[in-house]
């Protein structure tokens, strides 16, 4: 789910604290305005819809946990194709919205609405199938798989599936018209302090000059160095897309997705073309596990697409100046991206790149700062 | 402040709970942008700098406690106008920012800053004038004045005083535009529910239709019943102005601001115009006390003025549908404010309205609920 989250404990730290997390992050999931937005977005459902009813198999007589029900709309689909037990848990008030949901359409024998985060409740047993929308914008903003993680370990059967059963971050070079967009709005607040610092010493006699630093670096953050939900066009991906992380549901562990760390190589395609940043996107799939295959894999993708967008659109990283670079451009990039100390849901990535022209010449590298908020 | 604050706890419940109201409310005074947006504000500026430099007998060679300084601004200019000692108490990591200040503007020797709640520190003295500006839109939201009073109960000597020592609440009938597009907003939300509903009955099996309810009700509550802020133009008001609550600063309670009840009437002075809703505002005074009174009393007013507008601007609430009204008629208002259970800092109005029309006939009352969010 692609939303916006605000704060929540450290992951290093002691627990999180769970009264801050829920006034922060989980109750934008109660207001029906946003489960709407989430239900309507087509590609999502689609994708939901047909890896549950295209994989009868899998629900037919079997119990299943639905991770985050939200409305309960992945809960009544299992049900609806054939489940004989689903439980189905969300943290919010959504829940009661959810059991009413259930009962309007006569699944109340078989979905069981439990309100509770998934760390905290307790079920009567283990289950065929764990199903959960989880994802946030570049996979893991919002770090909800770690719930799914949890649930997985404690209410998974040892023959259980997963749904979706893998997940993949992506990134790629992109153009863009943002970044100029934001260097002005940069420049015009720096503009607009430098007149302020003025006014305040000549109206009021207090100097504020030394304020201009930390003034700056905020304003540089905000403009410049976090990333940007976007809906970008196919034509502004410059180059090839490259894999960043490969997550086996099943086995995955939240250590392993604590920090991603990850060196890859991006070769540009589109000829005399400018730099402006980097695009970041996630696929899930649904293949059940080898011992138990889904009949039909379904993928459900979030890359740039005119036909298929998404809510969680893509993230945008901006680089600023742009460079200039051309058709067989290299670009080596480094990336590791891991959680903010003060809130475990949102992240900090650092992305190194150094560009080998296609003549073979090496171009200085650079090493960038951004905060997924 | 004016300023958008979120959650917290209940007022009647067991004590607030620190770390969400911490992460919530206080973490917006933080970010330095927010500073300059209200340092920026000139009417606030003028006011407090006159308060001050007008009165100097009430700061030469005394002592001053700035209840939340954010960035010092108040204690600076109490230094400069000859306090022997100030005490800057700022919740947020802005208290960094205000030492820098201090020490920017050579006043490390009179202003301390400390870092903390002003209901947790300590203070090795009582001072003789407590300043803050703490005023949130329609004066109360934000219920910041109940930490003013915790520090007057505290800190203050007998014989100090309070800046600003008056506080008062404002409304008065006005016409605005702003209705019909709220009622346009709210029918095409519910529009496109209705289509929502019938697609995902057809596309996906599921009958969200239950959900209608409990939609409408969140949607009316967000486009008609949340009040809005606004920049209101004189000519919008179309009645007399009325007092609904006046504070003595140095003798207010908290029982006292956690309901405001008041009755009043208001008279429309437009003639054949339409009663789109109410504007709230407010008002401060800088009076001293009675027995140390200030030597020039100023005023900082947020009532509607093309000249002087401020960041608070005034708080909208909507009538819908409007009703005609002309010279003469008198509205009774009954006015009930108390803060939301969820979330201390935020409040639920009730008002109540009945018409006289100047022929004397009654038209029927109506009440409606808002909420100040």
């Amino acid at each position: 789910m692609g939303t916006s989250a605000n704060a929540g404990g450290g992951r290093s730290g002691p627990a999180l604290d769970k009264d801050v997390d829920f006034a922060q992050y989980f109750c934008t999931y109660s207001f029906l305005y946003h489960q709407k937005e989430m239900l309507s977005d087509r590609v999502r459902m689609d994708a939901y819809f047909n890896a549950i009813f295209e994989n009868k198999r899998h629900f037919v007589g079997k119990t299943v946990l639905d991770v985050g029900t939200g409305s309960g709309i992945l809960a009544i689909w299992s049900a609806q194709a054939g489940a004989r037990k689903v439980y189905a848990v969300e943290a919010t008030k959504m829940s009661e919205h959810a059991r009413a949901l259930v009962k309007a359409n006569n699944l109340q024998d078989v979905v069981e609405v439990i309100e509770g985060s998934i760390e905290d409740i307790s079920l009567p047993e283990k289950v065929d199938v764990i199903i959960s929308e989880w994802m946030g914008y570049f996979l893991l903003r919002e770090s909800m798989f770690d719930s799914v993680i949890c649930a997985r370990d404690r209410w998974l059967k040892p023959t259980g599936v997963m749904y979706p059963s893998h997940a993949r971050m992506w990134m790629a070079p992109i153009r863009t018209g943002i970044i100029d967009h934001k260097v002005a709005d940069y420049q015009s607040a720096m503009d607009d302090w430098h007149n302020f610092v003025d006014e305040t010493k000549t109206c009021y006699g207090v100097d504020m000059g030394t304020l201009t630093n930390p003034f700056s670096e905020e304003q540089r953050k905000y403009y410049l160095q976090t990333s940007l939900w976007n809906n970008l066009h196919p034509h502004q991906v410059i180059g090839t897309a490259a894999i960043i992380k490969d997550i086996d549901c099943l086995t995955a562990t939240v250590p392993e997705i604590e920090k991603v760390r990850s060196n890859f190589s991006l070769s540009v395609t589109t000829d005399n073309t400018k730099l402006c940043g980097f695009g970041g996107w996630f696929d899930v799939h649904f293949r059940g596990r080898s011992e138990d295959p889904a009949e039909q894999e379904i993928e459900l993708t979030t890359a740039p697409s005119v036909d298929y967008p998404t809510h969680w659109g893509q993230q945008v990283f901006l680089l600023h100046p742009p460079t200039h670079v051309g058709e067989g451009d290299d670009l080596s990039i480094s990336f590791l991206m891991s959680r903010s100390r003060e809130n475990h849901r949102l992240m900090e990535v650092e992305l190194g790149c150094e560009i080998k022209q296609k003549s073979g010449k090496l171009l200085a590298p650079f090493k960038n700062k951004f905060y997924i908020e």
